[in-house]
C-alpha cells in the first residue's frame, strides 16, 4: 500500500467515523495538524502512533506500514491555485523578505527549521467575522562558518 | 521617489539610527513586522503614521509621500531561492494540503484572509536551539453563493 | 464520488434534460453562474441546494454529497489556450494596472475581493452584433495595518 | 517619448492637479477607465482626445504623439503577483471554463472579445462594507465556418 | 463521444475511404483546411454540415453530435515541436512585430481576428522545388475606445 | 552601430519622411513586408538595397553596414503578449496540426520552409469591416532518407 | 499501430533478431542512424524500405503502415535530462554562437537545414579512450529577399 | 576586462583586420571552430595562443587576460530561438534517443564527452545547394561502477 | 521488464529480505550507493553483478535483463521537492560558483566528471547530532583546445 | 558597498596578491571553501574574520561591513548550465533519490542539513586523470512530530 491508498483509506475512515482532525488527535495523543499530514502522507508515524491512529478509524493493519514509511514529499503545482494555499503562497512573496529580517536581527544569520518544526491552528471568535490562528513553531539554525 | 528608492533611504537611516524594528515599532506604536513590511515597500502607511516614521528615523518629508503611496506587491522568484524563505515556501508546499482541510473543518468553505491579516515574530528561548514563534492572524472569509 | 465524476453525471443529466443554466438556476432559485460553477466543482453548495440540484436533474442522491464537499479549486494553464477564456486573460493583463489604480482611487488601498464575490452573464442584443455584458461584484478588502 | 515616459509625464500631472480619473473622464468626455489605460500606455487615443488631454492635465504637446501612438501592449508578469490583479486572474481561472459554458449556451459558439470591449468600475456603498462592481461589455463574436 | 474519440473515428474513416481533405470538402461543399480542422476537433460544425461530413465518411450518426458540439481549443506545448509547426511558430517570432506594423499603418489601431477567419491551403508547383501558399483571411477589430 | 540602434534610427526617419512601408518597398523595389523585417533588424539587406534604402530615408551610410551585417533573430516572448501578435500564436496553436495534415497529403513529409519564404499583406475592403489578407509562400521541404 | 506501438514491435525484434542498428542498415541499405530514427518514429520510410526492415526484422506487414505513416516529431523535455544527450544540448548552447559565425562567414546569411539533413555515427579507436565521430550535413539555406 | 567585453574588442578587431576564422586559426595554429569560441568567450586559451591572437588582431595585451581567465558558459536562451541555433537544437530533440542507441550499441554505456571535444565545419560545393559538413569528436566515457 | 518494473521488483525484495544498502553492497561486492542507484534504475549493472545481485534478493532472473539494460536517466522535477533532495539542490546552487573557482583554481580549465564519479555516505556520530558525511569523488576532465 | 561590489574588490585584490583559496584560508584560519564562499558574497563572515581577510587582502576597511552582513543567497539558474556546475546538478537529479534512500535507512526519516553544513575540496593526484575529491558533512536533522 502505497501513501496514495493510504491516504484515501484514512480519509473515507475518518469520514465514516465522522471523526475531527481534533478528536483523531486527542485519541492518538497528537497534534491535530500534523495527524492530518499524516494522513496526507506528508509526514511518517512511529509504529506506535500508527497503531493507534489505525485502531481509532477501524483501518486495517496493513495501513499502519504505510504510516511508517518515510514519505517522499511533493506538490503538484510550483505556484498554489486553490485559493486557500494560493493566500499562504502570498503571504510568503509579500512578506518573505520581511520576516528574513525582523528575524535575523533577532537570531543571527540563519534560518527559520521547517524539519525541526512545529503548527497549530486555532479559531478566535470574533463578532466582525472570525480569524483563524495559525502558529508555527521552528528551532532557529545558524549559518555554519569553518 | 519611488518605493525602492524610499526602501533604500529608510534601511540606510535604520542603520544609521542603530534602531531595531522593535524599537522603531514602539516608537510609532505598530508592530515590527508591519513597519518593517511597510518599509519594505510591501505594505502603505496612513499619513500619520508615515510622517512618525519618518521622524524616528531622521528622514526628509519627501519619503512620507512614498510610504503612503499605494505599492504594487511583486516578489522576484515564484519559487524562492534564499534559504530562510524558501522554507516558508516549502512549509506551504508540504502542509498546504493538511491546512486546508483543517481550517476548513473548523470554519467551512472559505480562505484565511492575507489582506485583514497580521503576523508576528517571536523569539523562545531554549537551551537545546532557540526557536522562532510565527504567528499568523487572519479573518475568514466564507465563500459566497449567489 | 470525487468531483470530476460528480461534473460527468451532472452535465450529462443537464443535456438529456435540456435545460439551460437559466432553467437550472430558476429551478433550484440560485443564480445561473453560480449553478454551472457548482456543477463544474468549483463551488460548494449547501445540503438544501444540492438536494434541490440533483432533484431537478434526476441524478442520484450520492451526488448531493459530491455538491455539497469544498472543492479544491484547480485549473490546467497557467496561461489559458481556449480563445474564449484567453480572452478573460488577456483582458487581466491589458487592463489589471489600470483597474488598480481606478478601483483603488475610490476605495483606499485594498482589493476586490474573489471569495466574497457574485458574478452575472446577460445577452445584450444589437443589429451590429450582440453583446456579452460580464458584471463582477465583489467585497472591498483594506490592508489592515498593525 | 515613448509610452513609458509618457505614461511617467502623465501620472504626475494627475498627481500635482489632484485629479481623479473620473475628473479626468469627465473633461474628456470618455470613461474614467478607458482614459486611465491610455494614460498607462493600453490604448491609442484619437489626436482630439489626446489633445484634450493633455490639455487638461496641463502637459507638453509633445505627450499628445506619444498618447496617439498605437502600442505594444505587453505585461510583467504570466501570473500576476499584486494581490489586486492576481485577485482578478483567480477569478479567470476559477470561472474561466463556467463562464464559456454560460456564454455559449446563451450565444452559439465564438467568443466575448477583448478588443470591441468595454469596462466600467462603480462602488456600491454597503454597511458590511463596500463593493466594487465591475462591468465588462465586450462584442460576441461566432467562429467563421468556410 | 468526445472530441478526441470522434477525431480517432474520423481520421480512420478517412483512411479506409482513401478521401483527401480536398475531397471531403467538396463532398461537404466546405473548404478543406476548416474541415480538417473540424475534423480534429478544433471547430464545431452545424448540424447540417455534421450529418453530411458523416454520411461521407460511412460513420455513425452519433460522431454528428460529436463535431456540433463546441470545443475546447488547447494545443500540447506552448512553443510546438514537430518542424512543420516550428516553422510557423518561427514565422510569428521572426514577423509579429513587422506585420504588426505593416498592418496597422495599412488598417489603423486593431488586430486581425483569428475568430472571423479563414485559411487555404495551395501547392505552386516549381521546378526548383514546389512551394506552400498558405493564405490567411482575417476581419480586420479596430480597438474601441469608449 | 548594431540592429536595435539601426532600428530606432530608420524608424524615426521613416516618421520624418512619413513614408509608408509601401512607399519605402516601391522605392527600393522590395516588398514592404520585408522591407520592414529588414528595418526592424530581422533581415539582412545587400550591399544594394541597403544603400538605396539609406538613400530613401535620408540616414547617414553607416545605417547601410548595419543593415547588411547578418542578424541574430529573436523575440521577448514564447508566448506574444500584444494580441495583434498573440492572435497569429493562437492561430498556429488552433490550427497547427490541422495545417500540417492538409500539406503534408498535398506535398507528402516534409515542411514548409521559413528561411526560402515569402509574405504578403493585402487589405480587403469589405462595408461589414474590412479584412486583412495575409499570404505565405514557403519552400515545401521534403525530409530526406539516407 | 501507431508510432508508440511500432517502436516497441520493432525494438523487440531487433533484441530477439540480436542485430545491431549496423546490421539492420546493410540489409535495407540505409545509414544505421536513419534507420533507428525510423525505427523510434521520428522519420517515415517509404514503402519498400519498411518492407524490408519488417522482412528483415521478422515482424508483421501491420508494421509496414506504421513506417510509412508521417510522423509528428517531439521530445519529452525541452532541456534534456539525460546525461549522453544533455552532453549534445550542452554542445549547442556553448558552440551555438559560434558556429553560426563560422558557418556564416563561409556561406552567406541563412541556416543548415535540419530536413534536407544526413547524419553518421563513428567509432575511433584510440589506446587514451575511443572516440565518437558525428557527422552531420545539412543543405545550406540561405534567407530569402523579396 | 571581462569576457564580454573582450569579445566586442576581438570582434571589432577581426572585422577591421577583415580576417576570416580560417585565417585566424592559421595564423594562431589553431582550428577556426575553437578559435572563435575563445574569441566569444567559450573557451580559456594558454597564454601561449592568446599572445598570438591578440597579435595577430593588433589588439592590446590586456585582452590577453581575459582570453586566458576560465569562463563561466552560459546561453541565453533555454531553447534557442535564432533560427541557425534552433536547428542545431532541433536536430538534438529529434535525434538525441536514436544517437544514445545507436552509440551505446557501438560503446557501452557512456557518453560523449563535450569536454575533451573538438568540432570542425566544412563547406561541400554542391550544383544542387552547398551543404555545411560539421563533424563532432568527443571522447567516450563509460559510466563507472563502484 | 523495464527499469520503472524492475525498480518495484527489487525495492520489494528488498524489503521482504529486510536487507539493508549496505548488506546488499557486501553480498554483490560494490558499493552501497551504487547498488542503491542501479536497483533504482540509475545505473547498469555488469551481467555477473546483476545475477548475483538477483541470486541475492531471490528475485527471477529476468530482473537480471533489467538491470543490464543501460538505463534512460531522468528526474521528475526541475527543481525538487523534497526536503532531503531540495537541501542538495540548495547547495548546488548557493555553493556552485565557489567550487568552480576552488577546483578550477586546483586543476585548471575543466570540469569534475559525473560520469566517471563515484559516491559514498558515512554516519558520524555526534553527540550534539549525527553527521552525514556524503564523499564524491570524479575524474577531472580539463577542457580541449583544438 | 553591497554583497556584488564586496565581491569584485574581494577578487580582484585576490588576483592582485596572487593568493590561492588556500593561502587565504590558512591566513584567516578558516576553510578555503568557506572562505571563497563568503567573498562570492553566500556567507556572513564574524567582524573578526572579515577583519582579518580585509587585512590579508589588503582592501579597506569599508568591506569589512559588507562581509558581515547577511547575505540573500540566489543563483540566476534554476537549471545551471556552465558544464562544471550542470555536472554537480545532474548529480543531485541522477542520485537525489537514492541517496535518500540510503542516508534515510542509516538515519531515519529526516534530512542532511545545509545550514549545519561544510564542505571540503581535494585533489587526489592520479596518472589516468587526476580526480576531484568533494566532501560534504551536514548534520542529520530528524522529522519532529507534534
Amino acid at each position: 500500500m502505497d501513501k496514495l491508498e493510504m491516504r484515501h483509506t484514512l480519509l473515507a475512515a475518518k469520514a465514516r467515523k465522522k471523526m475531527s482532525w481534533d478528536d483523531i488527535g486527542k485519541a492518538v495523543n497528537m497534534s491535530p495538524v500534523w495527524v492530518a499530514s499524516a494522513c496526507y502522507g506528508m509526514n511518517s508515524a512511529s509504529q506506535e502512533v500508527a497503531a493507534k491512529l489505525c485502531d481509532t478509524l477501524g483501518v486495517e493493519s496493513d495501513v499502519t506500514d504505510a504510516l511508517v514509511a518515510f514519505p517522499t514529499k511533493a506538490w503538484d503545482e510550483a505556484i498554489p491555485q486553490d485559493p486557500f494555499i494560493y493566500r499562504l503562497y502570498e503571504v510568503v512573496g509579500v512578506y518573505g523578505e520581511t520576516l528574513k529580517d525582523v528575524v535575523q536581527e533577532k537570531f543571527g544569520d540563519g534560518i527559520m527549521s521547517a524539519i525541526d518544526f512545529t503548527m497549530e491552528v486555532d479559531k478566535i471568535e470574533d463578532p466582525k467575522g472570525d480569524r483563524v490562528l495559525l502558529t508555527m513553531n521552528g528551532k532557529f539554525l545558524p549559518y555554519k562558518s569553518w
